[in-house]
């Protein structure tokens, strides 16, 4: 598939999305639905019209007039949506994101998007035999500074062959989020910590090495848990053939933090503001080459080089502009699914697989067979 | 003991140096001894009288007119002398530390300090017998920055419990150093990496719990080896018994990296030149306390603050400067050794060991009893 320039892109009619659940992340996505100017927010599907309505009401939605819906089955019968953005809890993944494909919508789904890799390939097979464009809804993948990150990361002379990856990621939940959020719920968010800020790390890892499997995960041995079993924090070392080795670190119980370090032959590359910039109108990281220390070893020299990326449109509505114009492809020109981010989504989902799987085998090895 | 003030420093006389081998670091630590206000390079030690003549012409050293000496037992021997630094190969210092406390020397020892903690202990017993004071020489100990950071690192509002430590240390060896370094040599350092860039990962991350030895050490499964057997890399996972969990990497292959990363339930401490600074005016570091994602998460409120810590001093001179002052109170003031450094060095050491059994035993779990 090739990718349309954005003058083409304008030209085309937005994507028509159907918000589908009106958890606290869809805010976030309906004000990045009125930014991107490939999209507009057509409908809203809630358990009930009342929370449909609310939620329209709350988030700036009134001039957009989507058409408020009762229930998931109403919205995805809803002619009018092209695509439907799923954030509802992680057990319901499969059902609604398979039922929105056999309905013949696009599908972007909230991570983590399924319990374990065997539903995600249930999902997958379902937007697969529709035709429909899948895309999970990593927001930072769609940030300037990522591809940035990737021109240096990819070149042999700025980063040369990666041997460590650092991936952080950790907030403080209050008393509150402990006992009611979603995510510490075994019937709703299984994975816990690991299926919601994990997720990112493992994401960062993969992306890191180009998503090329590791041969081996181990768990770290001090997981935590709630009372009801689900991850609290946890963590994972992952090892490659080549000798590369990536560890992450994820909670709910640590200031929140959100790294991505990478150390090659030949460069390290920092960013500590990996899956939400600091600011949204620029993000930075810090790129050092060929690093060595001065003479007698009183100082570096070179010294690391800043990169600051500006944008216009903050990452959410980025990704919704890139999701657009896949679906726009596929709607207006004739186009294919594009199978990259399925296959994203699908390999981060097999090594939280083998994170889970060591976890449950007291931290012992898991093989990934690539 | 009662540390001595500045002004009353300065009134003592210096503390007569003797450089007992002239190793490339040594050229830095004469240039440290000049620096320090309480140091004079009273002599320089090497196998031939000619070496330690090139050595003080080629570092400045003329105008101090230091002794040469053509052996190390005439240094020793040498009643000018109050203190020697020792930078000579691993595997020479029980032999030659021993052997300057028995001298009643006063010891400054380059790290890593011995090949296992059965020889650090014999060290620091013969100098507990002889009354000197014991210092190992990791110099950004004593850098205005890494006290700053104990500051905020030690405050339960700044960074509270400690949850996650990162330490890295690598950097990218020439083929000159892979064939020919003493760091690469079982005879003479059999530590490899994880005596030299290790040792800092190491310190750095007891420093950040302020040297409460973790419970269980394992290490990495990827260690890399020459063809002598001697560690060109290696990493480890140390956990505790409340919960925290650092991991470090330290390898000769990869490019010049130097970071600490302290996530606690509060805060968060990122430096990423923690062995050298950047500058030898003035280092940074970066501190973010109670972070939490800006309404509907799009950025960080507060952002993370940045600290600069100048120095008139470089490092290596405030660290001749410190083990001055101890070594003036003991030969001036009738005082006592001060035990904090030995004790450091000794917990260093044994979690080195910890890490190099568990190498030896196929990455199993070691046990530290504290």
């Amino acid at each position: 598939m090739s990718p349309s320039p954005p003058a083409e892109q304008a030209r085309r009619p937005p994507v028509r999305f159907g918000i589908m659940g009106c958890a606290s992340i869809a805010r976030k996505l309906a004000r990045a639905m009125l930014l991107a100017p490939s999209a507009v927010v057509a409908a809203v599907g809630s358990r009930s019209e009342a929370k449909a309505r609310a939620f329209a009401t709350d988030n700036g939605l009134a001039t957009a007039a989507p058409r408020l819906h009762g229930s998931y089955e109403a919205l995805l019968d809803d002619p009018g949506v092209d695509a439907v953005y799923l954030p509802l809890p992680t057990s319901l993944h499969l059902r609604w994101a398979t039922a929105a494909a056999a309905k013949g919508k696009h599908v972007l789904l909230e991570k983590p998007t399924a319990l374990c890799a065997a539903d995600l390939d249930a999902i997958l097979a379902a937007c697969d035999s529709a035709g429909v464009q899948f895309m999970d809804a990593t927001m930072w993948m769609h940030h300037p500074r990522t591809a940035k990150m990737r021109e240096l990361v990819a070149d042999e002379d700025s980063t040369g062959d990666i041997r460590v990856i650092n991936s952080l990621f950790s907030f403080r939940a209050d008393e509150e989020f402990l006992h009611n959020d979603i995510r510490v719920k075994p019937d709703l968010d299984a994975l816990g910590a690991l299926g919601d800020v994990g997720w990112y790390c493992i994401r960062a890892i993969l992306w890191a090495v180009d998503y090329e499997l590791p041969k081996t995960v181990f768990a770290l041995c001090n997981p935590v848990r709630n009372q009801a079993g689900v991850l609290l924090g946890c963590g994972a070392t992952l090892y490659w053939a080549d000798g590369k080795i990536a560890t992450f670190n994820c909670s709910f119980h640590a200031n929140l933090t959100s790294d991505m370090t990478i150390v090659g032959t030949n460069g390290t590359l920092h960013v500590t503001d990996l899956v939400i910039p600091y600011e949204e109108k620029s993000a930075q990281f810090s790129m050092a080459t060929k690093s060595k220390f001065a003479e007698l070893h009183i100082g570096w020299d070179p010294l690391p080089s800043k990169h600051v990326l500006p944008t216009d449109l903050p990452q959410e509505a980025l990704m919704i502009q890139e999701f657009s114009r896949l679906v726009q492809n596929i709607r207006d020109a004739g186009g294919k699914p594009d199978g990259k981010w399925p296959a994203i989504t699908r390999k981060t989902q097999i090594v939280m697989d083998a994170v889970k799987t060591s976890i449950d085998n007291e931290f012992g090895p898991v093989d990934i067979s690539s």
